[in-house]
């Protein structure tokens, strides 16, 4: 069973989901045939490189988030990432475009280290107040899950995998993601939003029943039984 | 080797089933690695917790199965269970709802004695003309089989395990299962009903084949040999 992710580095709601959907994931029992891929998504394309202000700034100044919103919309946030044993600081985030953070994306997925590059960046981003777009950042972040330091640096410096980046957001748009986090089961079922431990366990089940439906054992038609419609 | 057995403890060719399946399960050479789990099934969720009518009443008033018709079908149901050394006796029949007697089985299958509980309360139901809802008549079948009587009944006082009932029927509905009793190997196979002896016994050597295909014991093609196309 395929389990595309699409998700954004900056995007709060898909690190919690990441927790609930690893929750599900662990307590299925069909996990050794289940491969997951995480996919790019920027929110905001647009933004600069390196965004001079605070997150607070940006939500409010170019997103038209009211201080007070925002402050209630951190507080639930923080709240629900606590209970999945995160600890988000809204007030360290580093703003800038997330395009240079998916590309060491790829460079780590290209090397079998998707999963571990993703929860790297988005605890650097989250817990640690670190700057996603620096090449320092990166370096150390990569060589602390195995990834070759001169490799990320010359991947960063030029625009290696940017293609990759464009073509998931491409993809993104054709299937009709609307927001991240997005779960796509073998091109065929989406889950949108950090849903329930129990809504992604339900999904799964439900899709690993969809591409395995039983097999009958007995040879011709069912045997006696009951039903809602009597015996 | 894992076995799930959906079934409602209202449900005649369930009681009719256990004992094919069981009988299949003795004679069957790997049977120490089949792990046996019963699963909770209603055929009517919708009945009230006591019915005030009789079981003719009920299947003829609520279900719209003509008594003619009934006692034909109860004939040829006692007579099959009789085949099976069970003594049904349909006009003692006390009607209700299952919901609270597939509490007592999780309860039951919690302390390991989910096999036992089962046959204790279908006994009850079928043979016995006992009220399987009834808080006293819980207590005596559960600690005739070992369980804690205060544990019992404040189970029973309770909702302990009412989410157990709910994720068994939520399951049999992601499953495809429209009728009891229905017998899921390894998640991927599927025996509907209370099959002869002989079915359930094919299928349990049809599963164990498939789980434990035949290795290889030479290294690498196989060697000359003839088949009915030529040597």
């Amino acid at each position: 069973m395929r389990i595309e992710i699409w998700s954004d580095v900056k995007c709060p709601w898909c690190f919690v989901g990441k927790r609930r959907f690893e929750k599900a994931l662990a307590d299925f029992p069909h996990r050794e045939d289940v491969e997951v891929t995480w996919k790019s998504y920027q929110l905001d394309p647009t933004l600069p490189e390196h965004y001079d202000g605070t997150e607070e700034q940006y939500l409010s100044e170019r997103k038209g988030i009211a201080p007070e919103q925002l402050r209630q919309m951190w507080q639930h946030l923080s709240q629900q990432a606590e209970g999945e044993g995160l600890a988000f600081d809204f007030d360290r985030i580093v703003v800038g475009n997330s395009f240079t953070a998916h590309r060491f994306l790829h460079l780590a997925k290209a090397a079998g280290r998707g999963d571990a590059a993703k929860e790297a960046i988005m605890s650097a981003h989250f817990e640690q107040g670190l700057d996603t777009s620096d090449v320092d950042v990166l370096a150390s972040l990569g060589t602390g899950i195995g990834l070759d330091e001169a490799e990320i640096r010359e991947t960063v410096a030029g625009d290696r995998f940017a293609d990759d980046v464009r073509r998931d957001t491409q993809e993104a748009r054709t299937l009709g993601v609307q927001g991240v986090p997005f779960f796509v089961v073998d091109r065929k079922y989406g889950i949108s939003g950090a849903q329930p431990v129990e809504v992604f366990r339900q999904a799964l089940d439900t899709a690993w029943q969809e591409a395995h439906p039983l097999v009958s054992l007995t040879p011709s038609a069912d045997g006696p039984a009951c039903g809602p419609e009597g015996c």
